[in-house]
């Protein structure tokens, strides 16, 4: 009867990410003590989450409507496709707000160790748009990791027959960065992907 | 349309403890990802622990039942009332399985600063409680710090004048510490209250 229902909400926030059994039940003392101001809040915006929001069959972004705001967006252009990870990448590079184009979101990474196979992938997905609208460039934004890289390879393979520009991303130091702090592989590639100044 | 959901959700959850807004985008999309897995176990646990869990009238602790399962459990020792700052420090004790008393929560401490008075505490009903029953000891498992330890004493003071015995929890270095890395105020208390050995 009595320590259920709370055990059972700390044990379910525990499973998510960044939150542990502490933080859990700082959680949950938090939401009971902030009935009006915090937990019908919650509620609400979880149960209007989990009814409208679903994956875009076009892009593999999350959105309440289907195709979402960025395939809709009439303002976009749609012949550049930028190829992310996740949907949090998507994110952060709308958060940037420098992107104007179209988005593929993949579902992930080739990955070997993990059994990620293309087939996992919305990759097949992103031939057939690429076949079937009028995109001039695809531009390959994956995580600069063995994996992302290994990806973005495979992809860049698919669609080099199809008469596209494939770009990838820049790698080198990040701004506000300092040599000193850097790691070999980024002096590395900042080293070697040098530019003329000015 | 399309955003506010998600943001919704997002900033709602940004604003709880341990939460900012970055770790509350990777909670909503990893919720997204599992509906079945999480979402739904988190929103039923969610909607049982907002439309079930009271705050007990009789010791302050959070409960579906009023009075709640310590209170009302026949095999604790109601001679002995534990008193705690916080719902958090009830649940501490119990995890540690040693107390076999009641509970007392107070909500807080006095704070010049923060502007707590004894009107915002439950100190009255603690009162009220020690004269109604049979209590014969209080405990008064408060912080051991400057606040914790006021309040401490102004309980202490106002109890004193009926027949109970009155403790403390003991001070002094944390089991498995080492001197090298305590601060002063801890050796300074552990010194004071050194015992004689065996």
């Amino acid at each position: 009867m009595t320590r259920t229902a709370l055990e059972r909400l700390i044990q379910t926030l525990a499973r998510l990410p960044g939150l542990g059994p502490r933080s859990a039940r700082r959680v949950v003392l938090t939401l009971i003590k902030k009935q009006s101001a915090l937990m019908e809040p919650l509620l609400q915006a979880l149960t209007e989450v989990a009814e409208t929001v679903r994956c875009c069959s076009v892009c593999g972004n999350f959105d309440t409507d289907d195709p979402c705001l960025f395939c809709t967006d009439p303002h976009r252009d749609s012949s550049v496709l930028c190829v992310v990870q996740e949907v949090a990448d998507l994110w952060a590079l709308e958060r940037s707000g420098i992107f104007q184009g179209r988005y593929h979101v993949l579902g992930g990474v080739l990955s070997a160790l993990d059994g990620i196979g293309p087939e996992e992938l919305r990759l097949d997905a992103l031939i057939a748009r690429v076949i079937a609208s009028r995109v001039t460039e695809v531009i390959l934004a994956l995580g600069a990791t063995v994996d992302g890289q290994t990806t973005a390879h495979a992809i860049a393979g698919r669609l080099k027959k199809y008469d596209i520009i494939i770009s990838g991303l820049a790698h080198g130091m990040p701004m506000g960065s300092e040599l000193d702090y850097l790691d070999d592989g980024t002096i590395l590639t900042a080293l070697r992907a040098r530019r003329p100044w000015g």
